[in-house]
């Protein structure tokens, strides 16, 4: 036996790697990490007052503010998740009775709408079929009917991750500005941001709410959240109670490289990496093979004859694509088959889609062949199922996409 | 060239591991990771809803709770960092208005009870010097005195970090059943909890919180809450609002293995191993352990013929020493100097103790040979600033009190 | 400026990640690893002459020869790679002059050989049709004709890695045995062992020769080789000069867990996972999981109406395919485009196959999805570069496949 | 249960980091792996036939002759240990019976000239007394004297691990040179290349023998051989057998980027890392680093009144130090009592010094605070086992000298 302070290593029960082979990630977040931000993860601990750490978090806010496309504001970087920089946005600027106008289309902006209401705020949300997106039609009206100015904040769901389905920003910030109306503007870009177009300061966005876990391809648990100027004014007069999550004491703070907290370095050692990654391939980049993945997937569903949550090609999402089931076919069981005898996770459908659908995240890094193993899996599962579909037809719609769009061989 | 989508990956800047050869981590928390952790860190993204989740998750709470050495009630895991974990306790079971009786006496202790001010509450802050700890008489007289039971809550800070004082929670629990009062009992244990002994059942401790980066010895980025049934239950008419730290959601979601939003499974990988190794040591063990690298520590200090804050020695901080700098010798100073000439991490003075006292964390992963070399740091340190200390007096103290207490060999 | 001793970390300039999404390597080796393999070498470096050093590799060592499924005689683990492990077999049992049965009917076939007359001894290599393996029938001829039993050793490479073809080693041990021949069998198993049922004892082999980067899903850099009582006997009269490949060094050290020289500790760390692995998994499943994965590549092949290299169906590897190329379609050129587009690593075909055939590699970590992956590149890759293939057939042949011969899901 | 293919990951029985916290590592190699080293270990396996893996080995390649200080000539890596590179300077440039000068002054030289017996060369092999190096003036005698040049070449431990001694290699050059002597000059600098200074090209190396697993700071698996474009000659006519370890297989092969054989991809990237640290530090820094640690070990050594196996100061290696146990304590005790007790790694004494002496190991990753671990560590071990010094002292006598040679605080 060995003296005391000596001890056995348990096993690691690890469940996800026990089966051989590589897993296929293909829900909407987690996404895949690349080779260069898991070794930048793989450190030891760190002083988080050491007299130099400022050189290496100041550059780094720097940067994540060209993520956002934001020009003025602050990006705050908080140890939580995407759920907690909702609650951010919305503590930091507005007080008790406060109007929100929102729009329901999906778990997600449910979920954002329904956090506004534990906070006692007057939340107006839109009903709206799930498939679409925010009703920029519907919040013009309100917005011009409200000359009182009682709306304080309009929320924005980019990616509604549940449907995949994509809404038009910048139309909401043209309805505002249509309606010469001063209320603060929040997006929900946790599934969008880093992956599909996102301009903080051309739309005129005052808060927006990304999560690591998704296009900055890292571990959960950070919800990176960029504040606009005029948010930060709004601020000051916020009552809302907060404290984790207060931006002012993260402003602070920030200035000089620290934290009101202990900050996670080892995720930000991470972001770091993520950062360097996204700003060398070149936002435009990112965004056109995101946008060449989706399209592939979209073709693939198309050849195995079915539809897409998402309605018209408008709303189709470069994220995250919500496939409807054949008649017949429970799309849980269809998730759960998939990953038991295929290694292949795959999205379930949430709420009122649970068991109609199901998703296939298509965001973070990926490559062709990559969404070709999730297509040619997704087929054996459905065929396993009892779906008709001719084995090899989404897989050959999809590689026949990403051959005539690939870039000329250097 | 290469083709689009290829990148070239950027050099990762990492200050901290430039120096040559190891930094020597000695603030209190983050904590060294040991080997077993850092293996457990090195995973690829999963999907926090596989089918086999739960075989992952359900057994890691129930772990927890041997940890926290309490039998009924729930913990909840937060992405987050301690000071999120005051505010889950806080916000979860108390309401508007409602007396909270607290103590200051170093950083930490002031912040918990300024967070609760925030949210509302009335604050009865017993001002206590600082290098003491919770006055338990003080809390007694107020407890009695309060027949009304408008106190719902009292606060004890189990370790103030920032001092190096461990308070009495058992004493607390006394008084409070001396007075007969039903007041919920909040512990902060960040810098306590897996490295100090704390019993959650036997003590009646109502919520406990612990952070990863600490005893947990891992990476920052989890709150580790410990709730009593008694909390919960009084969280049913508890009217702050919360929304990303809400225990309900915990509960409604924890039941079958998953979470209100993406858990952070990395963290969840590393805190499995962490557990692992917590009980695999066995916790008296490790308490046991830790007292006697502080005590080392302690040795050298007197060596050295230095004060620590802690006063008496019931005080006494296992997890971290608040060292009293000579006259003349700018604490903060001393720190800068050990971090960029040895590559010594030592934490600075907080607040009224800045420049004026250093801290050496000795808590979580840590051996015999590790403190010496802390005591040696800080010595070379400490004369290169101009104290007058004998070379080596300090570790040699430590390096005798390690091999008078060390186990038989085998 | 930072102090002396202080300096920065250059970038990591590492092509082969650079690429956005995963590599899909399906070379026949290195191979991919598997997660806990890859944790099992996140180690740092340790003693070798570690008091409890022998706790580990005695074990390890015992392991082992269940892998190479053997009951008597040594596993002995060399810092080198496979063409090492020729050499050790060789020069540790013969003498100048001696002569040996082989055959050539690849590269590597060849290349055993030639290092064999490079050590000076007689071989009479039968010269084999590419596409075929050891020509058992020629094999017995020239046992019984050696009636003086000039012939001291027989050299069986078991699976052809240039060409994809798989040899009969039992038969040549029942040529042996029909003769009455006492001659040594060697058997070069580098791309076998560990992935295509070998039997040490069974068949009388008397060294085998395996390497870390197959079947053992680890990184190049052991040689790893197992030796009869008949070989060890034989090498006491053995003259052909030795050292670092010397049995006798490891013989001695190996008894008590140690080495001649430094041992390559981190790989056997990971070699201890990997054998782990494979046990756990059990040999005969792992055998059938490689025929299902290289039958599913023949599926694939044959829908794209291609041939392989390797003549009859006895012949067909488990372990690597090689597939002739159409017509009029370069396949260094193929490789290469596979490569820079698709992310795809194809083996090349190898000397008087260089142009005309490419390598699907199909061993180690592997699952139905990653083989779809790799044909569904294969089949962009082709059809860019001119094949005329139904886009999708390949994967759906071998998909089909898949289906049929999953286990039943649970 | 889980499917066919799915199984668990067994417990990495980890006996070396099983202790609680850091191993201090104090062997004479393998050494501490810096953490960039460590991040760039962690790779993804890789084809080495990769279109592109040449733009990554050929400069790798460039930059390892910077290190070895040579312009023309070749560095050759083979996938081994240092005691393969013996066997590479010997077998590819002498034939049998060639004539060999060495000397035998510790386990280290002895082995290199018993591997050159095996061999059929004829070794002439000088005794020197162990603490001694190699005898310069008896070689320029020998070499005087051989006016037949029957000597074909001239051996040089240049750093003895055994008894911690270093020879002076410029010298024998100057031998060679005085007595206009054609031999080639092979340096074994496996325990000195990296950590000490050495140059090939001024002092006339034609063969030098590296390891990955000291100086480069790597796990063991790697020989670095440098070689002269005289050995390269000599190589032409040199009739010992070579297969593994031909230089000529690695000249035609190498000029590409590619290996006569699979090369250790994964040791390389971290070469790359290492290689990269070095340079950027710059050579003479390296030196002067590895000084100022061995001058502490000795200033420590000194002050616990015990004396080095290496007489004269002009044998005193900088990369270990061979220390005589005080009279009645067993140094193979001492080593055991360290590693078990402390988790501190020594060097045993071999051979004629087993029992009798301790070494420790100071190269590679190294700064002060580990060596006064290592020095705190070794006292407390000295005096468990009965020897008399003060506490204190040996680290004491350290960190002044360090203190003193400090750079200045920036």
């Amino acid at each position: 036996m060995r003296a005391i302070g000596r001890f056995r290593i348990p096993p690691q029960t690890t469940e996800q790697v026990m089966a051989t082979g590589r897993n296929f990630l293909f829900i909407p977040g987690p996404t895949n990490m690349p080779e260069a931000v898991r070794q930048a993860l793989t450190v030891v601990q760190e002083d988080q007052r050491a007299p130099d750490v400022a050189d290496f978090i100041l550059p780094l806010f720097a940067d994540l503010k060209q993520i956002f496309q934001m020009r003025d504001g602050q990006v705050f970087v908080f140890p939580s998740s995407g759920t907690g920089g909702w609650e951010a946005a919305v503590t930091n600027t507005l007080s008790p009775g406060d109007k929100v106008l929102g729009a329901c289309f999906g778990v997600f902006s449910e979920l954002w709408t329904g956090l506004c209401r534990r906070y006692g705020l007057a939340v107006d949300a839109v009903e709206v079929d799930w498939g679409e997106g925010v009703p920029v039609e519907t919040y013009a009206e309100r917005l011009r009917a409200d000359r009182a100015h009682e709306i304080k904040a309009v929320l924005v769901t980019h990616n509604e991750t549940a449907t995949g389905v994509t809404s038009d920003v910048a139309a909401v910030r043209r309805a505002l500005d249509a309606a010469n109306h001063p209320a603060l503007l929040f997006v929900d870009g946790v599934s969008s941001i880093a992956s599909i177009d996102f301009r903080m300061a051309e739309w005129g966005v005052d808060v927006a709410v990304a999560g690591s876990q998704k296009g900055f391809m890292l571990p959960t648990g950070l919800a990176i959240v960029a504040v606009s100027n005029k948010a930060l004014a709004a601020m000051k007069t916020a009552k809302l109670p907060r404290s984790f999550f207060s931006f002012e004491d993260m402003l602070r703070t920030n200035r000089d490289g620290h934290f009101p907290y202990t900050p996670p370095m080892t995720l930000l050692r991470g972001l770091r990496a993520s950062v360097d990654l996204l700003l060398s391939e070149g936002l435009p980049n990112v965004f056109r093979r995101h946008h060449r993945m989706a399209e592939g997937v979209r073709r693939g569903v198309a050849a195995w004859g079915l539809r897409l949550c998402a309605g018209a090609p408008q709303w189709h999402s470069d994220t995250v694509s919500t496939i409807l089931t054949p008649a017949g076919i429970d799309a849980g069981l269809l998730v759960k088959h998939a990953y038991r005898r295929y290694n292949l996770s795959l999205g379930v459908g949430l709420a009122r889609l649970a068991g109609k659908a199901f998703r296939i995240g298509h965001l973070g890094e990926l490559n062709e062949l990559m969404v070709l193993a999730a297509l040619g899996g997704s087929e054996m599962a459905l065929r396993d199922l009892g779906a008709t579909l001719t084995p090899g037809a989404g897989v050959g719609a999809a590689a026949e996409y990403f051959r005539e769009s690939a870039a000329p061989a250097n």
